[in-house]
């Protein structure tokens, strides 16, 4: 028996409602919801059952799609505002999300020349899955630039998930192994779980696994020895936000790991589409790192594993110095070391 | 009100039983339990209610005092008889552990030339102590020549447990900590959590709590931005074997707080007693290295937290080769980098 394998997307539209895999039930359930009204999209990003920025975005544009869908207003004035008014309230569903504002502003200007409702629900329902199959090529692009960088049998060691259910598809620091699959070339895998959220055990590891991915899974600790005993050739990440001179802010841990990577002697890639680079920042210094809840240190799921009133720090990401990053993958092409200032600014001219 | 700290003990005796702190309990519950049976003892071993191995030694030594005391037998050879049956029994209870053994077999030979049933019992009892408070000086040596790397307002990270737990008291790396705080000199601990086990959470940020030190828990993948954002000024490990060069095997994750401190240029310093060393070992490359349950890693309080089936790497330790270590702390002084062959050779000779 050939069991078959399948790349996991996150988010699909079904003309009539939203299906969408609910990543936190992951690993355990693998279960797609039907999103049906505005309502669900917009509690569906609230309680992040959909996460990863793209995905968030392109949710987000098939809620605006679904609910002009259902619109029962005379003129294209009035549905226009109703429009902005769920622009609005989807745009609340998630404060800090660039992508989200994005897509719900692409999604709104996609009609602002429409002169008829017909035409208008047309406009959006196009214009969303735009969004997603932009995203799933940029995704792809990045995919191919970054598999031309391993070849057959290289070991690649990964943190959080920049993968494929974060996307339209593929994903960023995760794309290169999907693509792997799908031209038979073999790259092994090892995924660090992720403290204190566990997104490399919980989703990494599961969506590699769907897609036929050779993936091991280890503790973060585990990473200095697993380089040296299993002859890791690589690490690759995704990233949150790159400033103008490269330095890239990502999952916490990240920058561990450059390390690592610097003292064992092998290459660092960064993964990441253009809307990552915040170039109105010239250095990591500026980027503020958020700390969350001591509780995401002291319990798993609502156990306590910390003594009570027990002092935590909770950085959710650090910042990793550019001179440590071999390479920043685009889908625009491969920025490398020691050029990062000139080439960023050469990608936003 | 004024809060009283106490540095825990893992072990105590009381003339009919013996104490001994339920280490299974910690964090949720602080529970001594009472050994009143040499098979109470066997048990607890076995369970893992007491680990460290010198605290395991004292256990076991303990023991057999207690079950000698209870001997009804008519002359001297049937006690040394006796003593050999439970000696055996209770050096089964955790085969690889070095401490355990060495303990069991002073006892035995400490009433190789007793004459008498009442004389053998009075030696026996005083032997298990002598082990104790022996090794409870060796920690408070380390601790004094461990502290006196450290000035006041140090910010020191830690991994595992090195603690008073594990021994008589003080522990190895921890006992600066607990000195420091009796001295009345303020250090700030940052204690790695310590996956997949979770001994740095579970036991280090407990007991250093208990003792009134400055405690902060991390995730171990917060390492290198901890160092970076909080300024730490050294790092400092137990260990669990130290080869003739002085290359030394640790707690999963050590290797890797070895490397950040080398890119920071922060010391990283190795506490640990003379019968830590196996200078039949000529370098760490001689280690094996435990692989352990798959479900340590993938399960968390039995809760599943990866999917089924996945793959996964789970040593139990790494190596830290002796260039990382910039010096190491016993009860007979600091051994310093560079010079390792030489001074661990005239330690032993």
């Amino acid at each position: 028996m050939t069991k078959s394998f399948t790349i996991p997307r996150s988010v699909e539209w079904n003309e009539n409602y939203i299906s969408l895999l609910d990543q936190q039930k992951l690993p355990l359930e693998t279960e797609y919801i039907e999103l049906r009204t505005v309502q669900d999209v917009w509690e569906s990003i609230t309680s992040l059952k959909v996460r990863g920025a793209p995905a968030i975005g392109i949710t987000a544009a098939f809620g605006l799609a679904l609910a002009a869908q259902n619109y029962e207003v005379e003129s294209i004035q009035a549905f226009k505002t109703q429009l902005q008014k769920d622009r609005d309230y989807l745009a609340s569903s998630r404060p800090t999300a660039v992508n989200l504002f994005w897509a719900l502003d692409r999604m709104v200007r996609s009609v602002e020349n429409a002169t008829s409702i017909n035409e208008a629900k047309t406009k959006l329902t196009h214009e969303a899955i735009r969004i997603q199959i932009e995203d799933e090529a940029v995704c792809r692009q990045i995919g191919e630039y970054a598999l031309s960088l391993f070849k057959s049998n290289d070991k690649v060691l990964t943190i959080c998930n920049a993968g494929s259910i974060a996307t339209a598809r593929y994903g960023t620091a995760l794309a290169p192994f999907h693509l792997a699959k799908e031209k038979g070339i073999n790259l092994q895998v090892f995924a660090s779980e992720t403290r204190p959220v566990l997104q490399g055990s919980r989703l990494t590891a599961w969506e590699l696994k769907q897609s036929g991915v050779d993936v091991t899974l280890i503790t973060d600790n585990m990473a200095a020895h697993t380089i040296a005993a299993k002859g890791i050739t690589a690490v690759i990440v995704g990233a949150d936000r790159i400033t103008a001179n490269g330095d890239t802010a990502n999952k916490i841990g990240t920058y561990g790991l450059a390390i690592l990577a610097k003292a064992f002697n092998i290459p660092f890639y960064v993964a990441a589409p253009l809307s990552t680079f915040d170039i109105s920042l010239q250095s990591g210094k500026e980027i503020p790192i958020e700390e969350r809840n001591p509780e995401e240190v002291t319990h798993i799921n609502g156990h306590r594993i910390a003594p009570e009133g027990i002092n935590v720090f909770n950085p959710a990401f650090d910042v990793t110095p550019n001179d440590l990053i071999t390479a920043i993958i685009t889908e625009e092409g491969i920025l490398y070391n020691g050029e990062y200032k000139d080439s960023i600014a050469n990608l936003f001219q």
